[in-house]
């Protein structure tokens, strides 16, 4: 799935005065489904009143003096997904979208959100609301500087924006005469009031060995020893992450919906580890293991979730220096560290190593992936079966799926809300169907179905974009296009430490060859039983570079606004590569491919293909059969098996002529008369 | 050529934790030549003994109470290529390499420079001098804290850093107690004294316009529209990289080699314009042109060049608002103009303006390639002829190739020192001959050239690399990757506004694939009787989106250390792509290559190349064919004509087996059976 943190990123670019492989979006795309000119105004049934919660922010605004309030849809971890008590955008606005930026001024609102999210924000804000589609050349900086005179002041809860997000408004505004002005009390929260959603109550978990691929305190060893090694000598590291908690301690909570982590920081000293989440919330098993080598360096003390702001501040006053990661980490926990005593960069040692899995991590999620396959075969082949006879529509999709992957040992739900989305439903990159809103599914239409599963070994995201029927030759050429990006970067040879973003343009070349493209990231990546965005891996400017270990999703796509919309992802494993010169020391990388799921044939146009290409398709499709066939045979899933074995037929150029005849048996024949590259 | 400005893009990738797509350089690749271990130490006959310069120096770092002094390789206006008068570093330390960073500390001294002038640096610097090979991974920053104890001060000229360069050493020594103090009078200056070369005295002068592509009123005119619509609504723009007021103007003088540029700033105001230089050198006739419409806001009042400071200081007492270009801005200027007052972008209006030709301009530097095509076609045939008897080493070449440029209509010289490399001395990428040091060019060897011209109407940079005898297989293949990847990056179709950056590794797939790589940047932009490297265009990470009107070369190349060193450089135009779908408002580009020589058959392996390769190649011929051959005929340089029709034959896969038997003669037979692609 694209990742949503796009938007900040594209923030980031805008500000930084960089740009990006994709046009500039103009407000005039679409035309607002809502007319606001009219009085009544016609609205879509979606939306809500948000008046009287507007009124009553107001008025707080009035006593704190100040002219506008941005509300971010983040959290004080900056998390991608949030709980609900976290959801003071969507209360404020009633744009439930997971990517967006609201402002309040005294008179007017107004919500920033990328072009995945315009229709949905249309169709769930009021008049109240107006939405800023040009994100890119216009700024909600300078829609301030627009709305607000000068002398007066903007309001931002320092605890819900990055360091880094927040010293991009200070710039914008710079000598403008308008003051940014941190309020610790959230405004929307003393709205909200007693309606707002209470703290999570619900245990947090260790994570069995067998599953982790080191010991918490093997890991914080490794991040000591690496503290020792930084030339600033840094005396600790502060975790506000909560991938970096539950990653650095493995454990796990259920705090925020397909996220298995809890609310929690964690200060860790070269001789303290402080770990601040509610203690209520600790098993006996959790403390006994945090605890069993107290005291001593390797002693986990717990402290109130509340108190972190303080205790760093009082650690700040010795002689230390704390490394933090300015990408994530919240201005109002840096403002208490002298300037002097921080030790910055845009990751903290903690994220860096998380994201380099070791040999046991990537065993475990390569395990994840082949059951993940099974449920995915399964869920195509019955998609095959039932579609035809009119059985199934998005929602009944999602949750057949959902259930798929349930079944599967070591499942934990889905890594995120399914997307199942058929036509041109499949056009919104992140359309996720309703049992109230839900296309059925045709022969007629292409239908695109992303999604993954929280395995206790791995996490997984893929998309798979199929059509049962005749698709038009331009859905055949852009499906092909698409496919093209996805294994030219995949097969692509590159240095170690190379930037993802610099690599990225591999996956557009076919579609750019002929004037589309796709508007969103190209992967990002993703955990152990953690998040299926997991930060800093990816392929846009503020991912890290790419080195062995890493795990990253490659998902390119087309988007045909009203028609169809195509994504072909998979998860992939950086690798080695074993090159015919050069090497030695410097190692060059490449894909392993760790998504089991043949494309679907029938959308694919092999006169596109380069030879290398299909020599790449055959040999991914040979892994397939020998990865994911003995698990089928094992389950006894024969007609899954059978319809792995005809859908991952090695290609060649004979299958050409076949494919051009629109005759899956003619395929089969060739194919047989063929000798069997993969014998 | 490849910038020279890597390095300042280096230490901006090092200090903004970002990291691009080849490995780290390590300080043990290269011992040094010199050994200062014993005593008398070895050095070669080249060093130059610095301790009195030194001496010098340190008594007035003395006098200022600094530990340390850092001298740039640059001048006040951030230029590449600098007058004699400004190579402090070079008088201080002997390395006269065109970029590096000197860094004098009470009892040592260290140069910082890349792999490109490593060895350089060693037959120049005594052992005075410490060579910094580790750019990468340490930086000077880091040095500076472990040789300069807490509590003492660095000195710089702030009249010599850029904004941004300034920055990024404050946030290195940020917090850890050490003060960057900065020092109006140049030390080096005090100490070089009256041995200082003088500045320069000879005349500026206007641009005819036959040579312009719009006049400076007009110019002036954009650059104050733009100054209209920006939203913080500027009142001045400061100009100060010396391309800027060159431009701008359109006057030229010589004060830098190669460079047809002046000592100046300006100061672009809504109803004024001061330009600082010195008056003396302007000609009744420039006097004229820019003072015709006085009074007015399109007269040019001119002040003395040391008074910028003092005026932009004055200017900025007022209610007024100053955008300047922080990536070559000094310090020093910056610093008179209080915070509330600046408009900072990276590069300035007139800069970004300058980098997008008009049609005009288009035409003039299309036509300049066509006369540096017939000199570098004359010279490569004259090789052919004279290399065999041994008749050729590389500083005679070097000059010849010189006169032919020179020979040509609206030829003002060299637009860089000539590279001209045979055999393992083209494996350092920058390498020049001398008269004294010269290798004999052979039948046996690679030879590598990369030479310019400034023309009144363009200015050109071409590189091509030859083998007159039995190039090696890995030769063949390396120069066949480097071709591959420079039509792969020529032929791309990429959306508008896509970064450089983000693109360049199409050059660098094909190398990639099989382990190898180059170690310096892809492209530049170029100017129209301008800088051979001008910014802001090109393919890394501080150049600006690619648009439509905008020149970059194109450069990959391999080296092989102690062998051969291939480049391919061309310089290409961006251009809209017609493409299949899409298109509309949403314009794609690629590139139309405008240098117009053929590359070496010898050394093409033809079977590495894809079908889409071969044919682009063989457009590119037949265009180069259509323009040059006439050009060829015009002059009555038959025997040129040939080598052109002969050089350009279209390839196909016919010519594989051909080329495998190594007979030219079979090649042209084929040819001549296959069916003329072109006709």
């Amino acid at each position: 799935m694209p990742s949503s943190r796009w938007t900040t990123w594209a923030w980031m670019l805008l500000l930084s005065g960089c740009a990006m492989g994709w046009p500039k979006q103009s407000s005039s795309a679409t035309s607002d489904i809502r007319n606001c000119t009219i009085s009544p105004p016609f609205l879509p049934p979606t939306v809500t009143d948000t008046s009287a919660q507007l009124n009553a922010l107001r008025q707080r605004m009035q006593f704190y003096n100040i002219s506008a309030y941005i509300v971010p849809a983040t959290d004080a971890h900056m998390s991608e997904y949030i709980a609900e008590r976290d959801a003071r955008l969507a209360w404020i606005s009633s744009f439930t979208g997971s990517a967006g930026t609201g402002v309040v001024t005294t008179k007017k609102a107004a919500l920033w959100t990328d072009s995945r999210y315009w229709t949905q924000a249309e169709r769930q804000m009021d008049c109240n609301w107006e939405l800023q589609k040009i994100v890119w050349t216009d700024s909600i900086g300078e829609w301030l500087l627009q709305e607000i005179p000068a002398g007066e002041n903007i309001g931002l809860d320092p605890f819900l924006f990055s360091i880094d997000l927040w010293n991009s408004y200070a710039r914008v505004l710079q000598g403008s005469s308008r003051t940014l002005v941190p309020i610790e009390d959230n405004l929307v929260d003393l709205v909200w009031g007693t309606q707002r959603p209470p703290s999570p109550t619900s245990k947090i978990y260790l994570l069995p060995e067998t599953f982790t691929g080191s010991t918490w305190q093997e890991k914080v060893s490794g991040i000591r020893s690496q503290m020792e090694k930084h030339s600033r000598s840094p005396t600790a590291v502060l975790l506000s992450a909560l991938e970096e908690t539950a990653w650095l301690f493995n454990l796990r909570g259920d705090d925020i919906s397909y996220n298995p982590v809890f609310f929690s920081y964690a200060l860790l000293t070269t001789s303290d580890i402080s770990l601040f989440v509610d203690r209520n919330r600790l098993s006996t098993e959790t403390l006994q293991s945090l605890s069993a080598q107290c005291p001593g360096p390797l002693c986990v003390q717990v402290e109130e979730y509340d108190q972190v702001r303080a205790s760093v501040q009082a650690y700040a006053q010795g002689d230390v220096r704390v490394w933090i990661g300015t990408e994530y980490t919240t201005y109002g926990l840096y403002g208490v560290i002298p300037q002097d005593k921080l030790v910055e960069s845009s990751y903290s040692p903690v994220m860096t190593t998380k994201a380099v899995k070791n040999a046991k991590e990537q065993t475990l999620l390569r395990a994840a992936h082949v059951r993940d396959a099974v449920a995915v075969i399964q869920y195509l082949l019955w998609l095959e079966k039932n579609v035809p006879k009119g059985l199934v529509d998005e929602f009944s999709g999602a949750r057949y799926v959902d259930k798929l992957r349930r079944e599967k040992e070591h499942c934990r739900g889905a890594s995120f809300e399914t997307i199942s989305a058929s036509g041109l439903n499949a056009a919104l990159a992140h359309y996720s169907p309703s049992n109230v809103s839900s296309r059925k599914l045709s022969v007629d239409e292409m239908y695109l179905s992303d999604s993954g599963g929280q395995y206790l070994d791995g996490t997984t995201d893929i998309t798979r974009t199929v059509h049962w029927g005749e698709p038009t030759p331009f859905q055949k050429e852009a499906y092909t296009r698409v496919l093209m990006g996805n294994i030219d970067l995949a097969r692509l040879v590159f240095p170690s430490e190379t930037s993802g973003r610099v690599v990225e343009a591999f996956a557009r070349r076919a579609l750019w060859e002929v004037g589309l493209n796709y508007g969103h990231g190209t992967g990002h990546g993703i955990g152990n039983f953690l998040s299926v965005h997991e930060w800093p891996v990816g392929f846009q400017s503020n991912n890290v570079p790419l080195v062995k270990g890493m795990f990253t999703s490659i998902e390119p796509g087309y988007y045909q606004e009203g028609e169809f919309g195509i994504r072909i992802e998979d998860v992939a494993l950086v690798v080695e590569a074993q090159t015919k010169h050069g090497a030695g020391e410097k190692a060059y990388l490449t894909f392993e491919v760790v998504s089991l799921v043949p494309y679907d044939r029938n959308l694919i146009d092999i006169s596109f293909l380069s030879e290398d290409q299909i020599q790449y398709l055959n040999t991914y499709y040979e892994t397939i059969r020998q990865r994911v066939g003995p698990e089928l045979q094992r389950r006894q899933l024969e007609e899954e098996y059978e319809w792995l074995r005809r859908n991952t037929q090695p290609f060649s150029r004979g299958t050409l002529v076949a494919a051009s005849l629109g005759t899956l048996a003619i395929t089969s024949l060739v194919s047989t008369l063929l000798p069997d590259r993969q014998a």
